[in-house]
Parts: C-alpha cells; structure tokens; sequence
C-alpha cells in the first residue's frame, strides 16, 4: 500500500516558507499537516500533526534549535534556512549519530535544480579545460558581490583543477582590476548588477578553438520548489546528515 | 622508466590529419614516427616506423580496412573517420576479440571535448526538468540539418525523460511547424545556420522559475586535438573497442 | 507652472490595467483619476473625472467603441488592447482629422521597450549582413508558433533587405523542415517552448567572421510600464494617430 | 558608364594588409593595381599605379606621414592602421581643407560592422534603461582590460545616460571590487579572458522586467573586411575628414 508523506512546514508565513506550503500542497504523495511559525511550539506542533518530516525555512537565529527539537521528536528534517555554520552542522550530526533509527536531515545551502547542476557539471568539466571563468548576474538591491553560489562554483572549479594538476590559467593582463567581483582561488568571478534580473549565474570554459557554457537562470522562488519536493522524498530514506542537494541527485 | 608513445597518422595530408599531425608533435609525451596517406601501405608504413598507435582520419571507404590492417600489425587504433555503421563496429570488435593481446581501438564520431561534455551533462540533467529544446547552430554551407551532434544529444534527452518515467513535454503550439529542425523522439530540434558560425549547439531545460542551459562552440578544427590526443594516451590501456569519447572522461 | 497629467484607465480591473494603475500612481508628474471598468459609462466617467488622457487596456470588442468615446469627450486615448485591423485603425484616424484641437491617439501593439528597440535595431542592422535568423523562446502554455513579435521583426528584416537589393540568404540544407517555427518572406524564426520562460527573442545576424546577436527578455509585464506612461506623457504632444511605440522613441 | 574604384593597398603585407588586397580583388566593383610595403615611396607607387583610394595598415610610426603624401598625391584615403590623436587627425582636417577638391579621409578604429553596430545600438537605447553593464570577453593573450572598443561603448552609454539626465545606476554592493574590469564614468566593464575566444562585447541593459542585450562576436579579421569595401566606397564621395565608421552607416 502506498501512501503519503505528512509534512509540516516551519517558516510557513514566510516568502519561501508560503511557496514551500503550496507546493506540498500539490504534490499528491505528499500532505501538508502544519503550519508552523513564530510564536508556535515546535515540538506540540509536530507532534499534534504527526508530520514525518518538517521542513524549516526560518531565520539564521531559529533554525538549528528548530533541527534539534525536531529529532527529539523523531521528525525528518528539511532545512533550507540560512546560517548553518561547520559548527552547527557537527552538533547535529552529533545528534543524529545519538538518536539513530533511521531519522535523516538535508541542509542545502540552494534547492534550485539548475544552480545546482550547474555547479556540479562546471566542476565536472574543469578538468578538461584550459580557462575557467565564472559571472553571475543579479537584481541590483543584492548587497554582497560576488553570489556565495558563485564564490562555490568557483571554489569547485578551482579544487577540481588542483586535483587535475592543472596550473594556473593563461592571462596576459596585468592591471585593470577594478571591477565588481572577486578572484577565488585563482578563479575570476564577475559579478553584474541589472535591474530586471533575478539570480543567474554562467560559467564559461575554453579551449583552443572551443567553448562550453553552462548557464542557470533563477527567474523566482518556485524554481526552489522541485528541489525541496524531492529532499523531502528522498530524507526518509538517507539516515542521517546529508549536506547540499547534488548528493540526492542521481548524476553517475 | 616513463616513455613517449610513438604515434602513426593515416590520411596525415587531409585538413584533421595534419593538424593531427601537428598536435603530436607538439606534445611531448608522444612522437610522430609515420605521416600516412593514400598509396602508402597501412600495414608497412606502421610495421617499418614502429608505431604503437596509429590514429585514422581517412574516409568512409578507406577507414574499416585500415583499421583491420592495423589489428593484424598489432597496432592500436584511434578513430576518427565517419563512415561506421554498426555492422563494421561489430566486425572491429570480433577482430579485437579474436587477436586479443591487450590491443585496443577507439572510435569517436566526435572529438571535441566540450560538445562531448554538453551531450553527457544534457542527458544528466534531463530527468530534472519538464521541458527540454535543442537549438544548434551552423555555417550555412552546411547541407544536412539538423546535425548529427544534435540529433544524437536529442536522442540522449529522449532516453533520459523515457527512463525517468516523464512523459511528453507540455506544448500548447498546435500549427506552425515549418521551421529547419526536427523532432527527435518529442525533443524538438531547431537548426540555425548563418554566416560567419562554425558550428555550435545550444541545450535549454526549464522547469517553473528555472532554466538551465548548456552551450559548446566549435570555432576551428584545432578543438578536436585534446580530445584525440586523450584517445591516444588511452587507447594503449584500454583492451577491446570503445566507441564514443565520453567512456574516456571521468565524470563520475 | 508645472503640473501634473490625469489619467484614466479604462480595464482598471484586469492585469494589465491594474498594473497600469499602480504604475500611473507610482508616477510624480502623472495623477490616476480614473479607474473604469465593466459596467461602467466611458464618456460619464472620463468627463466626471477631468482626464485628460485614457488609457485602455480592454478587450478587442470593446476597444474601438472606447477610443471613438474618448475622442468624443475631448481626452486623449493610448491603447495596448489587442484586436485593431487596418480598418478600425483607419475610423480612429478619420476621426482625429474631424475633431482637430490637437487631440491624439497612441495605439502600440507592444509597450516593452526591449522587444521594440530590439526590432528597429535588427531592421536597421539587417541590410549589412548576409544572414539573418529569429529564435523567440516562451512559455508552454502559448498557442501560437511563432509569436507575433517574432513574426513582426522578421518582416521588418525581411523588407530591410529587399529595400538594400539584397538576395536571399545562403542556405544549403534542403530537408528538414519540421520544426516548431517559420519562414516569414524568406527569414526563418525558430520558435522554443520551454516551462519556466516567459516572453523572449533574439535576433542573430551574421557575417563571413562576425555575429551581431539582440536579444530581449520580458520577465513580466511590469516591463511594459516604462513604454506605457512613455506614451502618456507624449500622446498629449503628438495629435493625430502614431501606432507604435517605436515613433516615440528618439533613435535618431 | 559604371566603372570600377582603382585601389591601392598600403602595408599590403602584413596580416590585416594581405586579408585586404584579397578582399579588394574578389569585390567586382573594385580594383586592386598597387601593394604597397615597407621599402616602397607612397607617393610614387599610388601615382603610377593611377590608384584613386589607398588603404592604410601600417604602423602607428608610420600611418600619418602616408596619409599627408596620399593627400598630396591627390588619393583619398581609408585609414585602419592605430596611432592616432587628436592633434593627428586635426592636421589631417587642416590639410584636407587646404587641398580641398572634393578629396575625403576616412580613418576608423574598428571597421567590424557588429562591433560598431553594437556600439551605436547600446548608445541609443542607454537612455530607456536603469542599469546598463558591458561585459567584453577576449583570448587570454590580450594584455590589455578592458577592452578598447569596451571602453568606447561604456563611456557612451555614460555619454548617453547624462544627456537624458538619468542618475546613477541601482546598486547596493560596497565591497567586492577586484575583478578583470573598470568602471568607466559610472558604467561597469567586466573583462573575461578565456582560451578558445578571438573578440566579443556583450552589453546588457535592464529595466523592472525585462532585459535588452547586445552582443557582438569578431571570430576572424576577415570580419573587418565588409566595412573597409564600404569605407572605400564612401570615401570618393565623402569630401574631407570622417572619423568612425558609424558616420557611413545608414541609421536613421
């Protein structure tokens, strides 16, 4: 017999916290039983609804106390909220390592497919390619520059090359360093501001006589809702802490 | 006692056989020991120079034999010549089976690195996403269309949403068909050709709020030389046939 | 003095009217009399209120008799409703010459400022290249293929070429016209539906060595606002009919 | 009577020079009868050869005392060599004025009709936008960044911003700013250098919405060669000094 998922939701009033709620909503194996946010118990809410997972989308202040009620109370967790240190992930590791039986969590820093994929496939291609460059391109009221989606692909890219024993990429110029953006680890990463533009990002890798893009364009927070929807299905099944959504992803 | 691998080239005076023939001489873990072409004796040439592979950019009536003749030498094969049909593949293979001895051939219908790259990470990621188009775009001297690369990456895409249990994409569009393209298996391939574009394929997948899209440009022949000289340094490890550059690469 | 224009809009209720309405409220130098919809008397509403310019934003069947009103009681009509002919453009210029007194009528059938720059700068390119392709990509759930932006800015390319003497384009495919897409007097649009976009084209023109690609995005229809209060603030200075945003434009 | 234009090629020899004397001979309105090279006298070659236009590609040292002897000689002059100030080019007007008889001097810094296409484009459309950036993406041996042309488009993006009275552009970033680029009078320019790339700018422009984007790609210097053939053809008719190839481009 197959059946449903109970999911609560934590945050639910929040932006993301809302679209996560109707997405749940409307996926037909799984069933929203809560509606959870500031001022609620955790812990009663949870258990009142019976929800198997519970997925947190609160603040930086709130969410690692959140995990750890939900253990306590033998919930799945989900964790998209913000703010989740080294630290703080080896706490509930901890935890989860105490508890056992089988109870799972996903923190991912970005739910959305195609940010992710292209993280992945950039860091894949690195190798096999002279030039690595990473823009990114967001709305203008973003405050820090470089994207930490970005500063990550490039950190990857760069890794991937370490390992490859690749060294450091041709480029003759030697001054006119001046514009928004960061150097990680060797890697350039150019950061543009556009009114109209959401989040999107594009790596570009060259070769003599070729190039190969990979570009993701985040146009609104639906695009999150695939990813949250399926480490949801999937943290039932993976005991304890997994940490970003490539590891759900069946990518061999 | 780390050593050169003496490299023979078969059609060395065509446009890919000496540009070949450049990139092997200008890597430094290999050595050109024989230039071949049309009235030379494939199975002399390589006996006398030495050579440990030999790689065949010949044409379609040519390229099977030389690849026998190359078995029966002891040579290994590196192939780049179009023409293969299943048929001749599965002769190859016999024969391989048959002389055994560690002896290896492959053969790549193409070498660049980054539309290799663009065909595998599109058929990754096709099972994550609703929709999925190819736009590939050509010089327009070019006669067939769409391309072969795009027919096949269309393929892969099909195979992939079939295996992952999607169904068809979502289309309202119920006239208007009247554009260069195809479709491939429900993948709908357009085909743009325009002076002054070598030859390039573009990958869009959407899903709500989201677009990833994976693009590799072919500017000139040179492209395909890292991918033949990986061919190369592979071959010689590899015992048996191996058709397609992709079984090379580690995108584990 | 400075002072300030007042606007009605007629379809107040619908999407477009009621973002028009937010944006003519956002707008220091414009002040929103009017919000008309269903039911209501045009002519009663524009008078009683004092506009001096009408907005429309209705429907094919309601449009033409809105316009005719308007003129009747002195105020000015910009018109994004769709469904205007040649014939029912024509009554609405007769009837400007008959009433006089400086009063004007915009009718656009595009208020986005980035499709229709992006239409005058590919007819204005078009004559100095030898190719010349429209790839439009929108959402799924668009009926037709392609659309009529796409179909508008290949006609303009179209007759930019002829008026330069120019010959058809070079093209060496002969089969393989099945794809989503057109042949609009000799240019070929492609036409991409994929989940998650919204509205967007791209025009690419080439050359032996050389690409000039423009390309434009419409992520929601906030975008058409800029054009929409654009023609508010003209149409009081421009008598007789202008169809078309682009004549507003300063491009000279 | 139709007849052809008798041309003179100067620095016939180099790369720019030798891609030019092809072009001159394959254009059948034209005619090549001289190619002149380090060694030979101007003034004496263009006189025997009965040329009516010399081309210029030579070299910064040398390019103005070539034009001032066509002038002498009484050829007009089409001029792609770099070197130029203002106080050159000013000698040249003085020189031109002093000769008069309808001869004409076109000097140009690009001659790719994209790239000054793109450059006229994002001139023009700059002041219907919120936010404009120019990202500009070249081979890895460019010593230079920003680009040249890069830095012409946004100073005239800039140029084109302040005559409309637009402010600053939206951005909230404060830290961050050491990326390959410039800000140039309050544009941002963000330079890629990656293998595998021969010359391309990319300028975006934004509004709440939408986005317009301008790109321009120069694969190989015979992209030049349609705009030197329309300066020669100009130049008989365009008495005295032209500076930039938009000035014979039909806009309007």
């Amino acid at each position: 017999m197959s059946s449903t998922i109970r999911v609560a939701v934590l945050g639910a009033a929040g932006r993301m916290g809302s679209t996560t709620c109707a997405a749940v909503e409307a996926a037909a194996d799984l069933e929203l039983v809560a509606r959870v946010d500031v001022g609620d118990d955790v812990a009663t809410a949870v258990r009142e609804s019976g929800a198997q997972v519970a997925i947190d989308f609160t603040i930086p202040s709130a969410t690692e106390a959140n995990v750890h009620a939900l253990l306590d109370a033998g919930v799945h967790a989900v964790v998209g909220a913000t703010g989740w240190t080294d630290e703080s992930k080896a706490r509930v590791a901890e935890h989860l390592e105490r508890v056992g039986g089988g109870l799972g969590v996903v923190i991912a820093p970005n739910f959305g497919l195609s940010a992710v994929l292209a993280m992945q496939f950039a860091a894949k291609a690195a190798r096999y390619f002279e030039s690595a460059e990473v823009v990114e391109l967001h709305h203008p009221n973003k405050v820090d520059a470089p994207s930490g989606t970005a500063r990550h692909t490039a950190a990857a890219i760069a890794a991937a090359r370490r390992d490859a024993g690749l060294g450091p990429m041709p480029d003759a110029t030697e001054e006119g360093w001046e514009a928004r953006g960061a150097d990680v680890d060797g890697v350039r990463v150019h950061a543009v501001r556009l009114r109209g533009l959401v989040a999107h990002e594009e790596v570009l890798l060259g070769n003599p006589g070729e190039q190969l893009v990979i570009r993701q364009d985040s146009f609104d927070r639906v695009s999150f809702m695939p990813g949250v929807l399926l480490a949801v299905r999937e943290v039932v099944r993976r005991p304890g802490l997994t940490v970003g959504l490539e590891h759900l992803l069946d990518l061999a």
